[in-house]
């Protein structure tokens, strides 16, 4: 006993030494925050010295040196909400989201920006840009993709007739799993679940546990709590709230789509310098001829461009023309993108640059 | 330019560097966390470990230690991450709070136990209590009182019937302001705020703006974002949403109550060591006899122990017995709280210590 608590003791202190080492670094690094502010020029707010680029590419740094034993995504955590700290000496950013607070959008404002940004919750994705667009808010932050449902259209739709830009991405990623006390399929009997995640993983629930009543309650929290008390009984939950209740993993992965994701799009009013690791959006009118499309995506075939999505839809501009959200690998800047856009030439009546941006982060 | 290109590429080469060893820091720090599990013994989950008394040690000395440019509450804010991330590197700890997420009560976990906790919502304060009686969370936060409100009874009453220990306590404090795009009270013809402010602000208002108009709205951000439009409105918001939307400030804090805070308990399962500064809540039940509280609360004074609150409620125990929740000074260990204790002798037909806990931080 008296050797536990002195090694006890021991580490104490060397934490301390740590924790103290790790301050002063810290207020180093606000300090220098504000320099770069002093060289930027006095009277200017968080959204002057915000620079995306420079904010992944730190993060990505920080992902590369990481040894353990905190993972990638807390030790990146960690780092956001340093430089949201250094940043928000100054103004702090204003950020639009889709609210109440608490939803999936705050979390992704939060991943993004960190806790110290000015979270502002508004009524509808059409509020956010138009105050972003008005100037009201930095930035917003609204929901573009679903793995399971697709394409959020009223979001796409702000594009044809907004003047945001893209300046970001952020993904966040929902696994969900079956837990159960003994941590077996057989003998199972009810599932409890948030109706939502009932929903996603349906097509896994009737062909492994066809006829077993399905509950929906409150949360899947909640779910996993009422899966403690009984053999019979599982719960879909991710894999934290399995194990933090003790339960064991009966299946991984059960959402119908195996990746569910939600991504998110962080839009502003200006275009960014490249990251290193980027992604483009472009939005591309044609007119309705044979081969239109297919003009329009040679270009970046023959550059060695990966498309990574491209989603169709009617443009407001004329009746016979369609829109197409393109997104594609690489910053506009680059040499390539540059020169399959050139040759893209009249194959499209009109291309539109929303944004190119860094990589979602862990 | 070239100038001003150079020294912002040096500063960030000087914060890229500083980076580096915050990372290395925090990465062994991290380490020490899990050699602290080590020595406490195999297989125990984060609730082995943690330690409020420790934390609310480290977080003093980070007070203490700061010189800025960061203030306290942001730099506290980034350890209490820090700690949260290293003490997760087992099983978070869960914390039961009344939800849905987003609410004050959300606020308060995040400020107590930070990001990488597990929270868990839920529907009741009752419930908040009986799944930390029940073990299905490690802690419970509870709001206990608003400056403006007073005690919260429901909460109060909770400690009657359960055998909740008090660990921690957690304020939040919400200053209100009045802004406008002149800072000046005349000419101001309507007010907008959210209902609650307006409510938490009406001697204020009665008093400054007679007959003006109230005009209750979704969030005093909404409100200082519509303040913007003309001289003759002005919004009820914080420091910062009013700083944020560039509006003046016309009055400074103008709630009824002066220090409109929150304060909420962290509840659990048992009684910690002393931090150095802390408080002790009592739960003393006494018989309707003239002079039985005087009685009671003269060996406090006798020994120098502030009394930070009194609250007396109908014991559950007994017709004519009433319960008094009083606050002091102190750790239940501590020399004169002792003495004090054992002089208070037959004065109490029955006393608890409700817990012994380190005073808020800021």
């Amino acid at each position: 006993m008296t050797d536990k608590k002195s090694s006890l003791s021991d580490v104490r202190e060397r934490i301390d030494s740590i924790d103290q080492q790790i301050q002063q670094l810290i207020s180093e690094r606000a300090g220098w925050a504000q320099e770069v502010a002093r060289v930027k020029g006095e009277g200017l707010s968080a959204i002057d010295y915000y620079r995306p680029e420079r904010e992944a590419h730190v993060l990505r740094m920080v992902v590369d040196r990481n040894n353990g034993p905190l993972t990638d995504v807390e030790m990146v955590r960690l780092f956001r909400e340093i430089m949201s700290s250094c940043l928000a000496q100054e103004d702090p950013l204003k950020v639009g989201f889709l609210g109440p607070e608490g939803t999936f959008s705050e979390q992704a404002v939060r991943k993004h920006f960190g806790h110290a940004a000015y979270g502002l919750p508004l009524g509808s994705i059409e509020e956010v840009f138009q105050e972003v667009a008005a100037g009201h808010a930095d930035f917003g932050v609204v929901p573009v993709e679903n793995s399971g449902q697709g394409m959020i259209q009223v979001t796409l739709d702000m594009f044809l007739t907004s003047k945001a830009t893209i300046c970001g991405e952020v993904e966040l990623r929902v696994h969900q799993c079956l837990h159960s006390l003994n941590g077996k399929l057989e003998g199972i009997k009810r599932v409890y679940a948030h109706a939502q995640s009932l929903q996603q993983c349906k097509t896994w629930l009737r062909i492994n546990l066809p006829g077993v009543e399905c509950v929906a309650v409150s949360s899947n929290a909640e779910a996993a709590r009422l899966a403690r008390h009984a053999d019979d009984v599982a719960a879909i939950a991710g894999e934290t709230a399995g194990r933090v209740y003790g339960l064991k993993t009966v299946a991984n992965g059960i959402e119908d789509r195996a990746d569910n994701t939600t991504r998110f799009l962080v839009i502003g009013r200006s275009l960014f310098p490249a990251s290193g690791n980027d992604r483009t959006s472009l939005l591309i009118t044609v007119n309705d001829k044979p081969g239109a499309l297919y003009h329009v995506l040679k270009p970046f075939a023959e550059h060695g461009i990966s498309l990574n999505r491209i989603e169709s839809r009617p443009a407001h501009s004329g009746k016979w023309q369609y829109a197409f959200f393109i997104d594609v690998s690489g910053h506009i800047n680059d040499g390539p993108l540059q020169a399959a856009m050139k040759e893209m030439g009249d194959a499209a009546a009109q291309v539109r640059v929303l944004g190119s941006y860094p990589v979602a982060l862990p």
